[in-house]
């Protein structure tokens, strides 16, 4: 299967295949020096199966996590890339998770102001998410993504094999994110998580062709894209103050969205969905720690902030709210409606 | 005067007027936190009013010198931008020359992915030349602008008046950029150096306009842009070589242009030029060792290289020619023809 990207200023395709990541080169230009950027958490057979269809690559491997994500680690890639003496022409491939992805589409961004950049995701939350859109970043001073750039990919190729030496645990955090996906905007995408097996590819596939259309439509995320936040606030809050070494970034947003789903049926289902999955219960949570995160996350301001509520399956609606009703969602909890 | 830079998809005006620096609010939405960064040598007047303009400024003062454009301190302003809790909506000016506009560019393209830029240069050279043409970057294993961005200013304010404080030697070496400008495109802005007293105005005025056409021609120096390097392949070797505490950058393009200006009478035009403003020597040189630089510098794995060649005032040639022959033309020496 494959998706086109269609953006103002360049196009770019999307592979979802089994064995994609056999057949690189039929989307990659691999006669060239290629710098391969992954992490400690990627099996070797995947980093090997990759290298081997290039002609003159080296690989770099980063720690496996966050922390990864941040200056010196930014710098040292780039040092990379100077002493292999990369040139304009040449790419960097990122082969891993988000992380992986955000660091090394950056140091793509501002190589020589940058250079070819393929993404190759084997997480399934990269896959179903952060590998479309081109937003690049590391962290810093405590804020997620807060150095950055956009800068699209040349194709991104998903190989749903990858995803055997995946856990269990980090399956269903991926699939977090094509839920919300679904909630938002494809009530069919929905309805394929009541199956009894799920259905990976199609899951994959129905979630990037909404996130590949939200980001045409929206680039550079100054109002529509804004959607794909679905259940962020709360679960970033939540991730900041209670998840660091607990949850996973989709486990947060899965608890994020309860917040904002306000049609009990729709909520029952979810939670059924949510038991499939494994997921944890939402915390014991003190509503002022919470509050305190949400109003620093946003490094706005403002007084008010934008909403993304779901009434029915597939569709959103924006609010914008204040914080004081930010709270009272708190206050009311994520099991009640 | 008001000359418009229009790109695909921005335009963005440059003010070239005295007193513009007391006019900031004419160009610069000031109410919102702005940023203004500059460096140690530039005098605090300037300074005063530009921040005595902007409601909620706060200032970021740089070391002076090309070893500012350094990671550490792309990091360090990057965390003063967060300390302050700038947001998307807020704004960097840049006031200083070409190292305080490259790297608060290069702040300005990254922070939050992005956010608003303007550029106030202070000498001659910025004047001309980095100021306008998005191209911003800091250096990095022995490379300058090896890391960077294309990020276009949202103003450029250009006040001839702050010259007032710049040694003499700078002007000149500012000159020489808008010298090179007025070789390869511009007849008339040659004939201005003719003039017994410059009117530097003009100088400015026509000097950007010629690189305004060529900039809205190739953003992202795919191809005609490159007209813009005449002179800088043996300068930038010599800067490289032997330049280090020796000669300014505008010195060196004007040693290297020498080089390869290919007519007799045209090259003691310019020699007389030289003369005027007061331009030293080409030093005696080891040609290898400058070989050495060029091929350093061109970070390509491709034998031949684009040179820029002028036979008259106001137009180039391009030529793609080998190491080799680059070699003759240091063999043979810039007063040569």
């Amino acid at each position: 299967m494959q998706l086109n990207v269609n953006l103002k200023d360049c196009a770019y395709p999307i592979t979802i295949q089994r064995n994609a990541l056999n057949n690189i080169q039929e989307t990659i230009q691999t006669n060239r020096k290629i710098m391969i950027i992954t992490d400690s958490g990627v099996p070797q057979k995947w980093i090997d199966i990759v290298s081997s269809q290039c002609l003159d690559s080296f690989i770099v491997t980063i720690p496996n996590g966050e922390q990864s994500k941040c200056f010196k680690q930014y710098e040292e890639l780039l040092l990379e890339a100077i002493e292999h003496e990369m040139t304009r022409k040449d790419a960097i491939i990122a082969l891993g998770g988000g992380v992986v992805g955000d660091l090394a589409g950056f140091v793509a961004a501002t190589y020589m102001r940058g250079i070819d950049f393929y993404n190759i995701p084997t997480t399934l939350l990269s896959q179903v998410d952060s590998s479309v859109g081109g937003k690049v970043a590391i962290d810093a001073g405590n804020y997620k993504n807060i150095v950055g750039a956009f800068w699209q990919p040349k194709a991104v190729i998903i190989d749903p094999n990858v995803l055997s030496t995946l856990p269990q645990r980090h399956i269903n955090n991926g699939l977090v994110e094509a839920l919300k996906t679904g909630l938002i905007q494809d009530k069919e995408l929905v309805e394929l998580f009541k199956q009894d097996d799920l259905d990976i590819d199609q899951i994959i596939y129905r979630s990037i062709n909404v996130k590949r259309k939200v980001v045409e439509q929206d680039e550079r995320e100054s109002s529509l894209r804004k959607i794909l936040n679905f259940g962020h606030t709360i679960g970033h809050a939540i991730e900041g103050a209670y998840g660091l070494d607990t949850y996973l970034h989709g486990e947060c947003v899965a608890m994020g969205m309860l917040f904002f789903i306000d049609n009990k049926e729709l909520k029952e289902d979810v939670l059924k969905i949510y038991e499939k999955l494994h997921l944890p219960k939402v915390p014991d949570y003190d509503v002022d720690t919470l509050m305190n995160f949400i109003q620093h996350d946003k490094k706005s301001s403002s007084s008010s902030i934008t909403i993304v509520l779901v009434k029915q399956a597939g569709t959103y609606e924006l609010q914008e709210v204040s914080y004081d009703t930010i709270k009272t969602y708190l206050e009311r909890g994520p099991y009640e409606k």
